[in-house]
């Protein structure tokens, strides 16, 4: 059942946070806005916000039955989901398993090398900042999480990893890269926020190396609708 | 004794390496020359070459006698250095005990925050990239040294501060942060290479944290060759 709609508690580049009637609870709206290279380059995807609630819907759905705990509750409609309201941990959790992106042009290396184990990578969720690289030893001592915060948080990412890894590849298309996001719920405890779709994620299929994913955006290579919709067929085919 | 002067092995942006007669040297040249923010701020700091000269000789002489191995051999002259000839390991490694420069910058914090403990960070050595931070587990992964020359690396820069940090407490100076690179002997066996001065050093006056470094050149507060003679004063009077 949708809500009405109430005064925005947050709009960010691709999603809006509304409140919700039920307690400690808010909801997500998708937007089809897409921003890359930190919001330098904006246009509008269109249906994206319909198809990365559900892939995203559906992502969360699988990790919890696998034993993730996560902010989602259920999908209240198209663009909508409803989650539990939680305070971010300011860091951006990269899992990666190949070189890609960011990380291929910092270091001068070819995309695509497989790494020999995943790679945990945390920047520092401040857009001003253009979202900068930091230790994990620096996020703890500027207070950013706590040490117990940190080991959860790698032992999840890692975990999530193997289990969309082995999502994608039943779906014919391997998870190179990936963003998380954390957040603390009243109790303090941990789980998953924030969203998982082609947005956040590096998805390659398997064979052609074809991107199925923002790359698509980023790069002006075309068929970008269409390559979130394939994902989102591919997400509920099975 | 000065050896005859012969053509350069490499010129960098602060020294210049020449051949040695001795198998397994070279010499290293100390020049005046001063760059800041990846080579785009240049100068000559008057004096910079032999005064450097002289305080990495002395503190290659004190790690040496606290059991550090370094390339270090003798002084040849005012300018010169004879050094073991190492192949470089291609990572800045940074240890900071308090906030300051690149790092306050990155991360938007003020400087002269104390750090809960000495923070390790590396850099990929490498101008065109602009030197980037690189997580050791990605150094690893892109080959750049062995997890056993990272062990090894992490306990020396440790070992080296807290020796660092000592020397210069006696001396009524305050060791914030420094760079450290090390390089590989033919036998494969690492030690401390480079340089340690106060281009490579925040020293702060204990009390008045008075900037005695290179942050006088970076940002312009005058009095560059006297602080900088003054670090030498130091180490040569105790
Ligand atoms: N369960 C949640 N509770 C509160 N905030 C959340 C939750 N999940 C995600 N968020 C935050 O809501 C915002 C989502 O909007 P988005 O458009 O992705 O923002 P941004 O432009 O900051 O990336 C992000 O700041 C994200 O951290
Ligand atoms: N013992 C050594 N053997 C070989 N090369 C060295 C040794 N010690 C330092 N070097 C290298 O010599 C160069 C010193 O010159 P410098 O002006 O500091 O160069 P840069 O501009 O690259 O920082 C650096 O590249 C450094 O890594
Ligand atoms: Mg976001
Ligand atoms: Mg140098």
């Amino acid at each position: 059942m949708e809500e009405v709609r109430m005064e925005k508690l947050y709009e960010g580049k691709a999603k809006i946070i509304y409140p919700s009637s039920e307690a400690g609870m808010v909801r997500v709206y998708f937007k089809d806005d897409a921003t890359a290279f930190n919001g330098q380059k904006r246009a509008q995807i269109a249906g994206k916000g319909a198809v990365n609630n559900q892939i995203a819907s559906a992502l969360f759905g699988y990790l919890e039955e696998h034993g993730i705990p996560t902010h989602f509750v259920r999908q209240l409609s198209e663009r909508e989901m409803l989650v539990r309201q939680v305070q971010i941990v300011p860091l951006e959790v990269i899992v990666r398993n190949r070189t890609a992106g960011t990380f291929a042009r910092r270091y001068g290396v070819e995309e695509g090398r497989v790494l020999p184990k995943p790679l945990l990578e945390f920047s520092y969720k401040n857009d001003a900042l253009g979202d900068p690289l930091i230790y994990p030893e620096a996020a703890l001592a500027l207070g950013l999480l706590s040490e117990a915060e940190l080991e959860r948080i790698r032992a999840l990412a890692l975990q999530i990893n193997t289990l969309l890894k082995d999502y994608f590849a039943q779906r014919n298309l391997e998870l190179v890269d990936f963003k998380l996001e954390f957040g603390r719920l009243a109790d303090g405890r941990l789980v998953l926020a924030d969203e998982i779709s082609p947005d956040t994620m590096r998805l390659w299929e398997m064979g052609s190396g074809e991107k199925m994913d923002k790359d698509r955006f980023r790069r002006d290579l075309g068929g970008v609708e269409e390559a979130y919709q394939e994902v989102l067929r591919r997400v509920q085919g099975l």
